[in-house]
């Protein structure tokens, strides 16, 4: 008796390399445990030694989409800061929202935001957040894949190292392996040389990696290389941080020496672009990191700056936005952007190896979309659809860690309307906004 | 007896001036024939005294969104056309494949693409294509709003003006009003100046506009300036189209002398930005049209370059790309961006006092968007939600001219599944490209 059967399906196929997408059709995904024994043309599988049985007639399976950089609890901010620069964003807006946090506003955020994401396919997030035992206790409880971080600030001192060193112990492995732990000091900015050397310090100890946000903007790498007389990411190389596996925020402000740097050490960037197109922060260099074979995933950021979890709208972006600073329509055509959205996502993810392919072996992480809506008919292409037609509401069912925790977009771990009670009732509080109870200061 | 009662409601509210956004709460909406009677606070309306009765109870009420630019029959070509340069997707793709159109296609991918729209919250469409007596008939069976217009090349000779204006006068305010019709020679890269000249003067007698493309991309109108000494907005007012009512599609690449022109005339400007980024034309500078006081309306231009029919992520796309361009969160902030969904786009559509707002005396032309889904809560901003969150999936209800089209998502005038069995039949033969039997050239 194996797992589960999804019958029928096409199947989507990105080559290790990207240079290539294509669509198996007729074929059975076969879920056993945790992982996919094997992807087989219809027929040839006895549906009757599976405890579940899945039709995928006319429909597409791929791999559970990864976000490779998020803060999901900021969901409860969201549409509380618009239309307003970087700086006062920051200063006016979130970081005095912060202040009213609470843990269990972290708790019911994070379900909420999990939520989200499971209605619209993302499986696993890379998660940079406070409170990070209930955002944890809100990935056991979803049954999606998490690689949590809790952010801390030099202004905490590196006692919060040792706090949150506690949390990557106590939860790394946890939820049947589904939750693995890094450190996050938060950024270059906001954290001084000794924080950062001691944290890579700790990383090291616990062998793990660490996700932080740098060179957000070009305007961080001009103030760094005025202050300091090195870019943002020079002054982390410098702390010993990227010795160990990175998760890079962002990092619009590239300069050509940081992505010569970037290329011999074991890194990977979170690309979202939502959020760099809102607050004007220019786009990352995509096809440079790419080039230079620097890992690119896809992300959303928080809901505050993108303003929905929504990964779709990220991969669209992603390529339109190349295409655009490109100058020309032929850069990241859709095998690559597909190839970002698989495979190279679960590399910055940490995961190369287990997620990111409908192949046996890999992680049963994979999700079923409908292409039979009128916005994506008639169905001449699979994979330009998946680009540039999909909605959230498409995503039919998704299985993690072979089991399904969506089936015909009814949620299966998570009690929606509580979620949205809770949260509800805090919003009045949540929603105040005092600078003079900022948590922190930007002036990069 | 009246006709339809909204009951309980947020309602949309968008200042004439596009400066402020606002949402009345608890309101009803009563309709009556085509139009809407009255806006009312919740409680004073006796419910028996209406037809139809729909509960919109948190659920908020706007205006149906206006398409001002499209090709929607085109709908039949999505997926066909991607990664590829402007030049490559006209004589490579596009018009190679519009050679295997035929009258019976444009019939049912006009309702595939109106079936589509329906679905998005989409009640009105400039439409600008081939075959426009099928088209016609399609807007007649969906019960939506149509501005059609007969796409047109010169090198089809004059004769074919006439042929458009029987059109013209065939169709002028049939469907109860719901259809308008207008001339569309294609553009001035398709048309000489005699073609331009003769097609204004036919506008003229007919009392009708034009729907043309114009300077699309600064390539087009260099290309202009080098052979003819003006730009291609110049070459169209020299041929009397400016002195009818017009809407311009694109103008991308317009420079100030156009614009300074361009303010002085009764011209709207589609704007459709996802077309934009996927074939790198950069992006029309909407900033300033709007500073000189020309309207501007949102488009989704055809599938094959979109690739979908929807407009919330033209919305999307517009306020993120002027952010973009102009190096500033704070320009094309949200009340300005709904200004343009809404009001704008009626101007541009020509009916600004009949569509855009949710007012007494205003055309019954409004949409039921639902906005308790996870991906909008905690709602803190509804005006926010608009531009950044809605998904088309998320609109529930669907009236045009005082009829619902659709309710609580099922379509009411359309037969989806056969539209989509008629559409898939022809699939093989609309996907064949023969490069010796394309319709056109270009080479602007």
């Amino acid at each position: 008796m194996s797992d589960i059967l999804l019958q029928n399906a096409m199947v989507l196929n990105i080559d290790p390399d990207g240079q290539r997408a294509s669509v198996l059709r007729e074929h059975d995904v076969l879920i056993g445990g945790q992982r996919i024994e094997a992807v087989l043309p219809t027929g040839q599988t006895d549906s009757s030694h599976f405890r579940t049985v899945i039709d995928a007639t006319d429909k597409l399976v791929m791999p559970g989409m990864i976000n490779t950089h998020a803060h999901v609890p900021m969901v409860i901010f969201r549409g509380l800061a618009e239309d307003v620069t970087i700086d006062k964003w920051f200063n006016d807006f979130i970081w005095p929202l912060e202040s009213n946090l609470q843990a269990e506003d972290v708790y019911w955020g994070m379900q909420l935001g999990l939520a989200e994401m499971i209605e619209s396919g993302v499986t696993s997030v890379a998660d940079h957040y406070f409170y990070m035992d209930e955002a944890a206790q809100a990935v056991e409880k979803a049954g999606t894949r998490g690689l949590l971080a809790w952010a801390i600030f030099g202004s905490q001192g590196t006692g919060m190292i040792d706090r949150t060193a506690e949390f990557v112990r106590k939860w790394q492995s946890s939820a049947e392996g589904r939750i693995r732990t890094w450190l996050a000091p938060h950024a270059p900015y906001t954290c001084d040389d000794d924080f950062l050397r001691a944290s890579a310090e700790m990383a090291r100890k616990l062998g793990v990696g660490i996700h932080i946000h740098v060179s957000e903007e070009m305007g961080q790498t001009t103030a760094s290389l005025a202050k300091r007389g090195k870019t943002p990411i020079e002054v982390i190389r410098d702390a010993g941080i990227l010795d160990v596996p990175t998760i890079l925020a962002h990092v619009c402000g590239a300069l050509p020496q940081d992505i010569e740097l970037l290329a011999k050490v074991p890194t990977g960037i979170a690309h979202a672009p939502k959020t760099y197109l809102k607050l004007a922060m220019d786009i990352a260099p995509v096809l440079a990191f790419r080039a230079a074979g620097i890992p690119v995933g896809l992300a959303t950021d928080g809901a505050v700056s993108n303003n929905t979890m929504n990964l779709w709208e990220s991969l669209r972006l992603l390529a339109m936005m190349q295409k655009d600073r490109a100058k020309t329509p032929e850069v990241m055509p859709i095998p690559q952007a597909l190839h970002i959205a698989t495979r190279e996502s679960a590399r910055v993810f940490g995961l190369a190896d287990d997620l990111g392919a409908v192949e046996p072996g890999y992680l049963a992480d994979v999700i079923v979309v409908d292409l039979n809506g009128v916005h994506h008919q008639p169905l001449h292409s699979v994979t330009a659809s998946l680009v540039y037609n999909v909605q959230p509401s498409d995503v039919q069912t998704v299985i993690v860690n072979g089991k399904v925790v969506m089936r015909d977009r009814v949620l299966l771990t998570l009690d929606k309307a509580e979620i949205i009670a809770q949260v509800r009732a805090s919003m009045a509080r949540l929603a105040q906004r005092q600078t003079d109870k900022r948590i922190q200061s930007y002036n990069p």
